[in-house]
């Protein structure tokens, strides 16, 4: 057996490891989780810790999320010693901030201490005034110089999240020189993709990938070997129109500068790809009200959360209520408009997610500007119609057949008008609200559902009565 | 001045010009788009062409998508030579295909050639076989082959994505040597930031990042530089699990393989990026009903989407209009039902759909797992108790003062078996969606809102008729 065979079968056997502790999705098997929580249960200690060790950080942090709020501690003491800052950082927030309230303000400080600056920041940022205070005094002096400042941006901006580990050059130089460099230079950045170029100001003038730099003669100019047209990044942007800009002009890393200009940190693309899936589901738990719902969310935040918005909607419902009331002697003549009315409604409702849904994306992509906004809610109006159409025919027909043909004919034109306004109402709150500076997905959902469902009942109730149908 | 003072005149330029094109969240400004729209009108092709020019790809593009349909074949044709395969590449799908129906197979094999091979697949995956075989044989072989090669893996795949380009060597070489072979070969992959190293039957064996060579003397072995604990993507892993797993262990690129774990190609987090940003807003549009949900998609195809599940929507209203029939006799006697029924089953669809797009986040970021799904059920459940109590007091106590006591606690105990129903249902329905291996956001909606639109009425209803409140 060579040294060859040798790499295969131990390459072999940790993915063989790692698939009894992982399924295919990255996910820890139950059986793996039964394992460690029997460990712990039965005492054993350094049971638990030994099928703990050979995971990723990313992987414990997850255990810690499988394990109930009660078994934490227990698994945070039986682990001690493989809680790494790299493990807390990867930690839901909720659990990693319940398990920091046990920790000594010195201890936390020590494993921010051991943490790039933007973990460090997402660790601390959360404290209270006072425990931050006490957090940061007990960190050393250039790491808390680096927090301080990274807390001096706005949440979730750009400022926020740059590494301040970067490497520039100036441009005079070759890539000999930058190389020789590189390699005397033991205090500099490890992980870097791209290497900066800025002038004696500080300011980026170009950038250049390191395998450029590696397929290039030693005596070539650095100046020679780099793009000029490159994108910044300004500190203050928000985290979501950073990782927009990543997307579109497919960037790896990129030169974050302050107000003036001046280069102060970098921000890559496994920051941004952690930063796009927090941000992917976020539309859709705005739109239903269910805010930042997360599961590892104490209850009582959940509740808070969720409740406003069901508030809100018994607002919304209300107001359907006294429309419906106002129709009270035609139902009691035909009780036949309760039975059907709900229909009416519902599929409004149904029809006006839809377009919100879509509307709210399209602007969450900058898909829809002032330039194509009359032309998209044109195009929603003609799907509206044909939607409204198709449904009013069923639902006209089944009508006619059970109960008499002008109720059919009654409810079928309730239902185009509730689809239309749907799908007006559906793209229009949206980009109002868009407009006017707040995030689209928020409380479009409560009013869009309040338009469709009183448009629904006051068209089917008000078209019953005009028609002379209830007597 | 100097020539520093020159870069930094024509940096400040260079920004301007831009910013006089694109708004801070870089979508093109209106009066730039009816710049060009105005020159294309007046037959000045020239002038539209030196306004679209200076734009990034990326930047053409859009430009097209917010250009009406009827509008861009005069733009297509006023700048023809300024579409570039990046700028076809970077379209919507939607816009593409029209753009593309257009072309002879030559002309889009012509555009293909000049794409990485994931752009040329995405340009081609959509083709019906008979467009894509002529379009293929306009190719040049080892294009042709490359993206047989990719078409052969499954949809939405690592397969499909991954480009073939990468820097592979074996370990027992040094950075130096490593070096000297970049330098030396111009045929390589010019975009790269990770070197694979390999053994002699093309297995990785470990990862080197370009920051590690360029830091490390000429004389070590990239054997000693190298990671060895490297997460290797499967070529038929679905792109959703590419981006989980690239975002948990913080990936800039990773080695694809083949089943026999042969190195076939890589990964990079700016495609990963991409495709975070496609599937962000998707589990909204899902939940909604709004299929694909694409501003560019053609109508016809938007309306087959939508009114399916307005269609599926129309059969969950008639079992609970059913419901309603039930008591009809009830809704006679005391029309307050009738206006009060639907906060029931307004109320219970808003918590339902609030349990169900986070529980539907919590799978999509595989949060939820066979070892916790019993705890988060309680938590779900306990969050809904709380909100039910809260609403139920704020409906009974309303409906007392403006109808009876009786009735004000006949709603408020039907909205707490509904919010209560909305809790369970809203999680179990995506989780057994789940389990059997289907797209919990698709279909979930729909169930959940039968669910809580029936019990709703039915609660309520029945509950009212048990009161003896109905006389």
């Amino acid at each position: 057996m060579d040294a060859h065979d040798d790499n295969l079968a131990t390459g072999t056997l940790l993915e063989e490891q790692r698939e009894a502790r992982l399924d295919e999705d990255d996910r820890l098997r139950p059986q793996f989780v039964e394992a460690v929580r029997d460990a712990l249960e039965a005492g054993d200690d350094t049971l638990a810790h030994d099928l703990v060790e050979p995971l990723h950080p990313a992987d414990i942090a997850d255990l810690f999320e499988l394990f109930g709020r009660d078994e934490r501690p227990a698994l945070g003491l039986a682990i001690a010693e493989l809680m790494s800052g790299e493990v807390i950082a990867e930690l839901n927030e909720h659990v990693r901030d319940e398990l920091l309230e046990d920790l000594s303000p010195d201890a936390v400080a020590q494993i921010a201490g051991q943490l790039e600056t933007d973990d460090a920041v997402a660790l601390i940022e959360d404290l209270d005034n006072a425990d931050r205070d006490a957090v940061l005094a007990g960190m050393a002096a250039g790491d808390r110089a680096a927090i301080e400042n990274a807390l001096s941006f706005p949440e979730e901006s750009a400022g926020r999240l740059m590494q301040r580990d970067f490497v520039a050059v100036p441009e005079h130089i070759t890539v000999g020189d930058l190389i020789d460099f590189l390699r005397e230079n033991t205090g500099l950045a490890t992980d870097f993709w791209e290497v900066f170029v800025v002038d004696p100001a500080m300011r980026p003038i170009g950038t250049c990938q390191l395998s450029w730099i590696l397929r290039t003669p030693r005596n070539i100019a650095i100046a020679d070997v780099m793009k000029r047209d490159q994108t910044l990044i300004p500190a203050e942007m928000d985290q979501e129109e950073v990782g927009l800009r990543f997307q579109k002009y497919a960037l790896i890393s990129a030169a974050v500068v302050d107000r003036s200009g001046r280069l102060i940190g970098q921000i890559t693309a496994d920051d941004v790809v952690h930063i796009m899936s927090e941000e992917a589901g976020e539309d859709a738990l705005l739109m239903s009200g269910a805010g930042e719902g997360d599961i590892n969310q104490p209850i009582r935040q959940s509740y808070h959360e969720r409740v406003r918005w069901l508030i809100a909607n018994l607002g919304t419902a209300l107001l359907a209520s006294f429309i419906i009331a106002m129709f009270e002697d035609a139902i009691k003549t035909l009780v036949a408009l309760a039975v059907l009315m709900p229909i009416v409604a519902s599929i409004g409702g149904n029809a006006g997610t839809q377009t919100m849904a879509v509307t709210v994306r399209a602007l969450a992509t900058n898909q829809i500007t002032k330039s194509n906004t009359r032309r998209v809610l044109w195009r929603e109006m003609r799907v509206a119609l044909l939607n409204g159409v198709t449904v009013a025919i069923l639902v006209g027909i089944g009508t006619a057949l059970v109960f008499t043909p002008l109720l059919g004919l009654v409810i079928a034109i309730a239902v185009v008008v509730n689809i239309i306004t749907a799908g007006i109402i559906g793209m229009v709150v949206p980009v109002i609200f868009d407009r006017l500076d707040q995030d689209p997905a928020v409380a479009s959902s409560v009013f869009v559902t309040m338009m469709t469902d009183s448009m629904g009942f006051f068209a089917f109730l008000g078209l019953a009565v005009a028609s002379g149908i209830t007597g």
